[in-house]
């Protein structure tokens, strides 16, 4: 069993962890043994179009990817490849922030599942996904 | 009918058009009207792990992303909103670079559908990619 | 707005349109506007195999499909064709019956949205869809 | 390596296996290593409406699941559990009869891949579909 210290302590390194994560820089909010939630603060950089603040539909993808895989690291332990990844964009992601909610729906010998709700500053739905990783052997895919 | 040149200018007007492709940094190399080659070399930012040069998910998500988007844009003439993107991780995505291709699959009234290809500098397929674009009234999803 | 009373009647109509229906014999079993139950009683030809008792992934994966179709119809009063189709397989799905429950995801102009989970007698989570439906102009894809 | 006559005696087995395939019917056209192709033909059953002579899409499905199935089982000569399964619905799928084609993507130690695609009697893509398999111990999902 994880305690929420150990679990934040985890999520805080599998953010560490990934030179890209500088790039993208996302905030740690919460953690259990079966919830992660991260926190994406808004840059220009990330944008889709030069006129609106909106995110761009890689950066969501990619923070729906991160979200998914640190649930998947603070329940096992462990880092565990992506073997499919599904992304479903409902809204336009605006500023000033994005929240990823991440929870573990199943964990199995082979592989692990999670599903993440991402929210815009308002708590709407922006988008939903869904990824399924190899917790096994280490597979890449 | 789009020829090749003018193909290729909507490619590198697609890839100018968003300030996250700033940091991302794809390079265009070729278009067609249902056909879009996009190239993007590794750079420590776009790392999974400081010890290996390998892409990030994230990254390798946000380049199907592009390149599907791309496609739609040159073979449409239009900006269409992503409704869902499906991503798969075949391999580990090494440096010094991956190449993505994307084919439109089927061009609706409401909307658009693209496949893409990864691979890597060895020709490897490392990922493929699936999505849905929204080609109709600019709906976001 | 629809009352619960409408939203049953449409749902049973939505069951009985299809003549592949017939074969699969699903029962409704609620709805109101944005939500669908339908159960599903395990018959021998509904198989995987013939030594055990568990439904066929196709014939699970059927089950989803309509469940979600009959969510958007209850919700939106027209039948919509599916865009696409995504089904996690979590666990076998045993007999004597599965219940799928559709949830409305997001209504938008030209698609629909819905979430459905298959359970099993037992109530665990077996099966997990979603699905984007054209809402618009009636396109099939 | 699989010779052919072998890899059709496997997809024949495969058909052959599941009762479900009784109520389906579809029919072994042809396999090597790497690639299945099998036929479905249309009966008022398998349809989506009363006055339309086209498959349901629940049907598709199936039929793309059972294709993608046979492809992995004729490779590695496995019952491999379906981990995922998704499927883009081009165009309606008319009679008299559906054409599956499943290629093997990649074989690996946990999981396989296959891409299917189907096609209608004139040769026209109606439907793709991707899925995951569990090649590793067996696990269900």
């Amino acid at each position: 069993v994880t305690g929420v210290p150990e679990a934040e302590a985890r999520l805080q390194r599998e953010i560490d962890r990934c030179p890209y994560h500088e790039l993208l820089r996302p905030e740690a909010v919460q953690a259990d043994g079966e919830v992660v939630v991260v926190r994406l603060p808004f840059r220009r950089e990330l944008g889709l179009a030069r006129d609106r603040d909106h995110f761009h539909g890689g950066v969501v993808a990619g923070l729906v990817d991160l979200a998914a895989h640190a649930v998947v690291a603070v329940a096992t332990g462990t880092v565990a490849p992506t073997v499919d990844l599904r992304v479903d964009f409902l809204r336009p992601a605006p500023a000033p922030e994005l929240v990823a909610r991440a929870t573990l729906i199943r964990q199995g010998r082979s592989f692990s599942r999670a599903d993440v709700e991402v929210l815009d500053h308002a708590g709407r739905l922006v988008t939903q996904g869904r990824g399924v990783f190899s917790t096994g052997r280490g597979e890449p895919g």
